[in-house]
């Protein structure tokens, strides 16, 4: 059921011994998201942990070691920046079905939680988490606010995407009244390159192929580069936004190879190109300009697939080739 | 003599035919600074114009083109963004003692102006100039919002460097509300890589050698890479700062090549080195942070010598490897 903010904060105003589930190869706005909430919490004398499928990596330490660990039976579930049931991973099976709340930004946001908070116009969760806050008790501190700048910068391209809204700048501008670093937040989140990420964007750009229009362009990660380099999962966030980064490209994709055939597609646009509606075809998800799926088949039959869509859209929306 | 924000208001209100100079090889700050301001000046019934020593770039267009060609004997002279006379460029001979009003937000500005206003705690002069308008007449159309945006973007790295404030935001989110496109904006300041962008930065990416203490770190830009892609200086701005992103490395140095052995240097660093230093011990100059020097030799001998005194650096400051 989609219930109002006023009715989030009642919940979890009387709720105790909360388990906070981020999403599966979290990032900086369901880290952010999780971090902050469950800080508040904490703050306000309640038991509250996070959980995540796969490790943080500990470039998010200045967020993480901002919680104290806890550990407790849970009696109120609460997934943050968590569209799908699915892509809690591992702990989809083992809480999937006992979500009691869902804080998300997700308009494609497929409602498996009990409760169900969406507002699909913030530009990140963590911009809804601030105004939760505000709601709840109006005290955002330094660590909490350092944690949902974090969330807003990392889901914005730090305010360079079209989901940042002026709400998200008044929001930027309120938690830096609380004096966190934001150029350190920023050196951190898109400054300092492992040299695995470095040798990565290397393989990456040398990967790219061209549409017949060069509307459209699209990088392969494969399995053997990965392998090849070392690389994890951090190295390769936010690689997705090199192919639209080129002139004149509307529709950028990132093929990642994974195991047994199954590759995960992520997909950038510029107007008037829509992501989600191109991954709906694939049977994915997402947001107008930013979306994904994942496709069964051969690396070259599945490139092959999405640039002929790719360009195909691109037609259709009757915008010549370069 | 410096004067407050009112007396600027004043002495705009009183002047016409108004000169708007912009700083030599003009960025998004001085451009943002001086079409608003002239557009401002034009839409209250006063002549104004803007001049440069150097062509505006045509990327600007969404910009210039918003205020009125015109051509008059000028009565009043402003200087924007333009920090000394002598970065007035071929336009300082003409009119460097004749300034009337400077408004800038350069701590180092040399009061070449009869009055001026410096604010330095301004992230990027279209930060004062929002104000000054908002004093004037309150009127900030969508036109004037997309230049002044442009340029409080382009000073702060889109809200990444530390001169980004909270007042900084508290103007963009003020900006946003007038419906300015800042997710197209900022892709033509930040995104719009060129295809030769993208393959000299993949050619750098594989150039790239770590010093052992894996703290420095060399890219080299070579003839044969330029002349092979066809590259020109617009492809090459901000390459630079590539191999200071490595984690870790706090001294990253471009080696670009140029004819009879000389060789371009540009020195990015962390804190704590000093990179005007370091180029010193070359004959350069420049930034803390930022500096650059020439070296003759070839490029093998120049990347070594760089490296060890590099290394050098490091080791001096006290700095362990990694």
């Amino acid at each position: 059921m989609r219930i109002s903010m006023d009715a989030v904060v009642e919940n979890l105003q009387s709720a105790d011994k909360v388990l906070i589930l981020l999403h599966q190869f979290p990032d900086g706005d369901t880290i952010g998201s999780g971090c902050a909430l469950c800080r508040a919490l904490q703050k306000s004398g309640k038991r509250a942990r996070i959980a995540c499928a796969h490790n943080i990596h500990n470039r998010y330490n200045y967020i993480t070691t901002t919680i104290e660990m806890d550990d407790f039976e849970p009696e109120y579930i609460v997934a943050v920046d968590v569209a799908d049931v699915k892509l809690l991973g591992d702990y989809a099976a083992v809480y999937g079905d006992k979500i009691d709340l869902c804080i998300d930004h997700h308009s494609s946001n497929t409602d498996y939680a009990r409760l169900v908070y969406v507002d699909a116009t913030a530009s990140a969760n963590c911009e809804i988490i601030y105004d939760l806050l505000i709601k709840m008790d109006g005290d955002i501190d330094y660590e909490t606010a350092s944690a949902l700048y974090t969330g807003i910068s990392t889901d914005t391209g730090c305010f360079r995407f079209s989901n940042t809204t002026a709400h998200t700048h008044t929001v930027a501008a309120q938690l830096m009244e609380k004096g966190i670093d934001c150029a350190e937040i920023n050196r951190i989140m898109f400054d300092a390159k492992s040299r695995r990420r470095i040798e990565l964007e290397r393989e990456a750009l040398s990967s790219i192929v061209f549409g017949k229009s060069e509307r459209t362009a699209l990088i392969t990660i494969t399995n053997k580069m990965i392998i090849k380099i070392g690389a994890d999962e951090a190295d390769l966030e936010g690689l997705t936004s090199l192919p639209r980064q080129v002139e004149g490209v509307l529709i950028g994709i990132t093929v990642r190879e994974r195991e047994n055939n199954l590759n995960k597609i992520s997909v950038r646009t510029h107007a008037p190109i829509n992501a989600v509606e191109f991954c709906r075809h694939f049977g994915g998800g997402g947001h107008e300009r930013a979306a994904g799926c994942e496709i069964t088949g051969s690396l070259g039959t599945v490139r092959k697939t999405l640039l002929a869509a790719a360009e195909q859209t691109v037609a259709d929306a009757g915008i010549t080739g370069l």
